[in-house]
């Protein structure tokens, strides 16, 4: 899972917001959330999960994304505060002009499940990633997929697939202002139920810039080992 | 210059239809225009176009895009005629849920003049390429702009812009269903006043497929040639 951290409101108001949440009950299940669209629906969801997840803690009866038996149920449970949202706020959101579109991808693994990986809508409706649709992107999508067409498969492995979203990534960042660093980037391995990655890619991280000019550089390199032009002699 | 040809009403309502028209006075003047956008628009300023055209060769007095003495006044002719199909059509287009914006990208030379090129928006009014804007997309851009991004500048020679635009719609072919085979390429050399190429390419154009392949194994050698990927060890 890869996210960048740019919310707009045009753009003259930027702002920073993470838009990926991590939870973990280590050795038994973890979760992360990558959010897009109107972040105060988004916010609102975050917030929805969390306070169960205490009111839970203070041994009130409540279902939340931590106790519930599968992984599908915490797709239905982030659905219905994702409906409880837009049924909030999307009338008059709408009344004013603004949209109150919001899309969640979730993956996570709790013990004796299998990892899975959804994405929830605006309706509170989700699907879920199969072999022939093995990605999912919400957001400013477009720029950064024909990298990942072109190389994911199911059986991508872990490396090719973190370089894959790294530089679909870098590409959207480079060809559209709305999308911006730092990054926040989480990895969960099969039957680990711990992530093996889960950490703030910053402005200033050199490792992310050396594979930024690496990229650049060995596209621009196949770019100019194309042969010359067709159609120019006819 | 280069379009594809595919229109869409839904994915269930696909037709052919050419995007890209060319007028040509040899040894005098070559106009190319490329569309984007609601499709009854964009005809009916084609159709605008050409009525004056056959007008003034009726003898009567009409400016048309062959007579006047700018590539500027050609755009702000068409400029008139995508605000004439707006005024009447854009209510009723939108009462009925339906969206009336149109983009035309307009490119050409007169003899004494500047080759020049015009990006015209519905609402009737253009702007022009610069030495920091040397290019214009329309229509399902962004799969196709991170190429573009970063390989052309002003300096770019003909064969390598060539390569770009056709790597560049064929990342936008492979990823998104709403563009399509066949293509339609235009080059207007400066100075020649003609076309230098004003072709299809076929959906079984060989020499296309070639190329498409050749930047496919490109892409995919250069991505399996970066080293692996950062942060796993952490």
């Amino acid at each position: 899972m890869l996210s960048d951290t740019r919310t707009n409101a045009g753009v003259d108001n930027i702002a920073r917001y993470r838009k990926m949440f991590t939870w973990e009950t280590t050795g038994e299940r973890v979760i992360c959330l990558m959010c897009s669209g109107n972040l105060s629906i988004t916010q609102g969801v975050i917030t929805r999960i969390d306070r169960d997840l205490k009111k839970a803690a203070k041994g009130e009866s409540v279902e939340t994304i931590l106790n519930v038996d599968s992984l599908f149920r915490v797709a239905q449970i982030i659905g219905d505060h994702m409906r409880d949202m837009q049924d909030l706020h999307r009338e008059t959101l709408q009344a004013q002009g603004e949209a109150a579109d919001a899309t969640i991808i979730l993956t996570g693994q709790r013990a004796g499940g299998m990892q899975r990986l959804f994405l929830i809508y605006s309706a509170g409706n989700f699907i879920e990633a199969t072999e022939d649709t093995p990605y999912f992107q919400i957001g400013e999508h477009k720029y950064g997929k024909p990298i990942l067409d072109r190389v994911i498969t199911p059986a991508t492995p872990m490396s090719e697939a973190l370089n894959a979203v790294l530089v679909s990534m870098d590409s959207t960042i480079r060809s559209n202002l709305s999308v911006g660093m730092p990054l926040d980037l989480s990895i969960i391995r099969t039957d680990t139920y711990t992530f093996a990655v889960n950490r703030r890619i910053e402005t200033d991280d050199e490792t992310y810039a050396e594979l930024s000019r690496q990229w650049s550089d060995a596209v621009r390199n196949a770019f100019h080992a194309l042969p010359p032009a067709p159609y120019l002699e006819m």
